[in-house]
């Protein structure tokens, strides 16, 4: 079952010749979730393969340009490709007011209803929660408004041993119930309990995107433990003055979160124009957390 | 002296894996003049070279999204990087409203002026107007208010011929008067023609876009003999009850417009997202214009 992270932006708020404005998309078993919506998502979506007709959910950590003027431009192509089905977006509750306004100048008639989840940026809350995943929000600290997202993938069905299933003479009617985890009772009324005819599950991964941040420690309870981390790390430790004043965090500072965090891996991001090669950012975290890795445009982990 | 055309979009509204939303800049003596601005353009303009410090001039054929989305990143790109001139934007006068009131959610203090032209659709105009250059647009025919635009190079001044220079004893202090194309006249009233003195001029150049439209030949009189022609060809000739239906060309009507205009090279663009392969659109207009090309990104034609 996939659980991958593509990068589509590793920009901040000024693109470069090979930077593209931020962007993440997750891949849940084939199910597309999109974080942020910088100009040029749509190409980039393309570029990648994320298959348009499964991508229902896009989650908006704040109102800044470059993580959202993309999104006229996809929601005219989902348009356009005949999409029928309701595209749901996570954001500051301001998006819709903008958002509509914006769009009511270009489409008189979409195909597909836009459903808006207003998000609460004082405090942390589950937003979505399916079969396949839970997505939360946190609090983060920038100059408007901004959340942090951590998603959850859920356990699956466990796999059951063929050897089990003969060896009790378990009914096909009963299977289902022992992959959700349940014990067999027996026609005489034993009980075989669930841990002898299943396997165990892999663990649910999950994925945490922190951007854009100042340096903050308040949000770490809520990914402890994340197998993958994105972090902004906007600037180099050396221009830690300009990150205080824009509300922004260094390659050390976004370490430090991971360190603090446990995190399994830690991918850095949201470069400012001005590191045209970002190797002495990531040395710089790697002196913290050394399984840092810098984003880059169509790079996909899977933690 | 540059007079230049680069594509930077060859796509109608749904771009496709290859092909990005509408924008060409004319490149005139290094200075740049932008043509529409879809979604992207700001990378494209970054890719293919153009100077953003010396682009001053967006001409705006109409407001549909994939000929304007792009100008907000655009904007926010030229703020970032410490523009302080005025920006000129040639459009219907809708998009100041459109775009100021998308903007305030963004920017309370852009560095620069953004000064709107709004277009006559009703009637040609001439709309620019400097020592480089002359911009006139005219009415297309589209579902919403549209305009071509013609760019005509100025001459610029003559070469003198410096035989001449010596022959007459004429004094440095006359030069200009006569590379401007005035005549010498000498101390003792004998007049040298400006004929005998300088070199001739390489006569300006011209290029005119013609998108998006239905087929139109009331604006054949406005692009006569120009050197190159750019005309939208959304649809095969197949498809020209689509063309009709959209109030757009087909590959054989962008030709008979470039053969009734006596234009000099046409190129092609604005494919619909249908035609993986566009050799059979080219090739549908070659048989009436043979001097007809596809647009491609990154294109550069000098007519």
């Amino acid at each position: 079952m996939v659980f991958s992270v593509t990068v589509l932006g590793s920009s901040s708020a000024l693109p470069t010749s090979n930077r593209y404005l931020t962007a993440h998309v997750l891949n849940v078993h084939e199910r597309f979730f999109l974080i942020d919506c910088g100009e040029g998502t749509q190409f980039q979506l393309r570029k990648y393969k994320a298959k348009f007709s499964q991508l229902n959910h896009i989650f908006i950590t704040h109102l800044h340009g470059d993580h959202i003027f993309g999104l006229p431009g996809l929601i005219s192509s989902f348009n356009l490709l005949g999409r029928k089905h309701d595209l749901h977006i996570y954001a500051h509750t301001s998006l819709e007011t903008i958002l509509k306004q914006f769009l009511s100048n270009f489409f008189t008639d979409l195909n597909f209803k836009i459903i808006y989840h207003a998000l609460n940026h004082d405090s942390n809350q589950i937003i979505f929660d399916n079969a396949l995943l839970t997505v939360e929000s946190f609090p983060l600290k920038h100059r408007i408004p901004t959340c942090g997202f951590i998603f959850r993938e859920k356990l699956g069905l466990k796999n059951i041993r063929k050897d089990m299933l003969e060896f009790h003479k378990i009914p096909v009617s009963e299977i289902l119930s022992i992959k959700k985890g349940n014990d067999f009772i027996k026609p005489d009324g034993a009980v075989v309990p669930n841990s002898h005819l299943t396997l165990d599950r892999e663990p649910g991964k999950s994925y945490a995107f922190c951007s854009d941040t100042a340096y903050l420690e308040d949000f770490v309870p809520y990914i402890k433990d994340v197998d993958l981390l994105y972090h902004e790390a906007t600037f180099s430790d050396q221009d830690s003055e300009r990150a205080k004043e824009t509300f922004h965090s260094t390659a050390s500072q976004a370490a430090n979160i991971a360190k603090l965090s446990n995190a399994k891996q830690l991918i850095i991001g949201h470069f400012s124009a001005r590191y045209k090669d970002v190797t002495l950012l990531v040395d710089q975290a790697r002196k913290i957390f050394p399984n840092t890795t810098a984003a880059v445009e169509g790079m996909q982990i899977t933690p």
